[in-house]
């Protein structure tokens, strides 16, 4: 286990180690709401509650209880509030209140109340403002002969939004509203790598999925100690050596075939997007690469891999 | 996810779903301590704090706090604890005061403080008085052709102990103090099942591990609500079909190959060993079988599958 990995799977502490020191730490924020729901759908850090410049009209601040509430009418439905949050973030685009805000993506991603329910969507670039849950699928790419396991690792675009040159799952993408992981992840498998849909349908399995809480750092941009709690879905894809990814839009600048140990030498130099590191720990445990006998913290980090979140979550169920 | 499964996975609440019935809960425990050490090694019931003969000499009884705690002197080492906790479990098993004693079983789990020091070891039929955290090793050994995968089933033997006649995973077994997960499952192999080392060196592949708190009920037998907090690693052994299992001791009374739809019902007809089902589910969602898109509970169960356990555990590491 390297530092770098360590940064994202250790940066949010656990009640389990430290009581006091978990409830200290949730000091420093406010519980996101909606009205007719009893749930924390996220953490906004204080100091982004003080400068966002909430409408009045429908958000209440209560800095005693620190919780920012979003108001809406009975009746409310998914567009209504969606719209609701837009405008709001939308005017804090306006003002440039935030750092986090200039990387506006236009894609929304959904928010979901206890039970799996689908409650609204929001402007990708805002989720870490309000520290709401996002959902992601990722899938590792390699190939396996007689000299052992390789990787398709891809290199990110010089010119991507965030972090820009650094290396990547194979394929990965955000899910947006409406998504379910294995369409999302075929559908990016074309699009970022141009691997046919045939190919991938043919040898992709599902492999569980991580989940941790990402507290954002300087290497993210903008506003620093903003919570990112994140679902990954997990695939492996074992390729045909014949088969060769190549870049099938402008986020990726090239594919490269890996050992496991340049793998590992590139995470130690922390060349990796940091949640597909996480991916990546996680892959080498399912294939006996990363072990009891070898990995002093093998237990803390298998669980770490998995943490329960401590928000309601998405059921992507379609039966 | 049926009933039956449930029942280990969601039978110990966790402090991110209801923080004051988390904190309730923990009411009907003491916690177990060991002089020396600042950490809770495992919740003791307060039935059984109260009917345990404890010897004045050496255990500090606090009823204000909930602590029970081995009082050692200066420089005590591993074997002068394990002594004074095994007089003290041997006195309750002369007195006949606890049920699950009668299972006396004259093997060995060892404990750990923070840091993985292992610090004393205790008789395994007791460790669930103590609910300190106990270490196992288990494999699913499965054929996979054009017909689909099928998993190598076993059945107890009807006069074992724990669990007798029910279904259990192709090999597993507890990890006595000094073992390794790694050398546990390749000697349970040839122990139970009867494959041979080389095969299965050849072709087993360490898969992670799932962590879990039971609550024992009355299928386990003895007395109700202790707790076991557990880690199993898990191993995958792909087999050759021409390699058949069969009993290679007095454990197993015969070797199924079931089809993973036969297994599925045999779970939801509560034919498996609880900690064998929990192996299972983990085994289904690494093979894609049980996944976001079938799964409702998919996120629920994954994380409860790696509990990041409220204890210190050990570090296997040996390099």
């Amino acid at each position: 286990m390297t530092a770098w990995q360590r940064l994202t799977l250790f940066s949010f502490p656990y009640y389990e180690d430290n009581r006091a020191a978990y409830t200290e730490n949730l000091t420093n924020y406010h519980t996101f709401r909606v009205s007719g729901y009893d749930a924390t759908l996220g953490y906004v850090k204080n100091s982004v509650v003080e400068k966002f410049p909430w409408p009045k009209e429908y958000w209440n601040i209560d800095a005693q209880l620190r919780t920012v509430t979003l108001i809406t009418p009975a009746g409310a439905d998914p567009a209504l509030r969606s719209k609701l949050i837009q405008e709001s973030i939308g005017e804090a685009a306006r003002q440039e209140t935030f750092k986090v805000l200039k990387g506006w993506r236009n894609e929304n991603y959904p928010v979901y109340a206890p039970g799996g329910e689908y409650i609204f969507e929001i402007e990708r670039s805002a989720a870490c403002l309000f520290g709401v849950v996002t959902y992601g699928a990722h899938m590792t790419g390699y190939v396996e002969d007689s000299t052992g396991l390789k990787l398709w690792i891809p290199r990110r675009a010089k010119n991507k939004q965030t972090y820009p040159g650094m290396l990547d799952n194979t394929v990965a993408g955000g899910m947006c509203t409406g998504e379910k992981p294995f369409e999302c992840i075929v559908r990016e498998a074309m699009e970022e790598a141009s691997l046919p849909e045939d190919v991938v349908r043919a040898s992709i399995t599902a492999r569980g999925c991580v989940t941790y809480t990402h507290v954002r750092d300087v290497r993210a941009g903008g506003e620093t100690g903003l919570l990112q709690p994140e679902v990954e879905y997990v695939y492996d894809l074992k390729l045909d050596p014949s088969v060769i990814p190549t870049p099938g839009d402008s986020e990726v600048e090239e594919f490269m075939l890996l050992s496991v140990k340049d793998v590992q030498d590139a995470l130690a130099r922390k060349e990796f997007k940091p949640n597909c590191a996480v991916v990546l720990v996680d892959f080498f445990i399912r294939h006996g690469i990363l072990t009891a006998e070898t990995e002093p913290d093998y237990l803390d980090i298998v669980a770490r891999l998995h943490r329960r979140l401590e928000y309601p979550t998405a059921s992507h169920c379609v039966r």
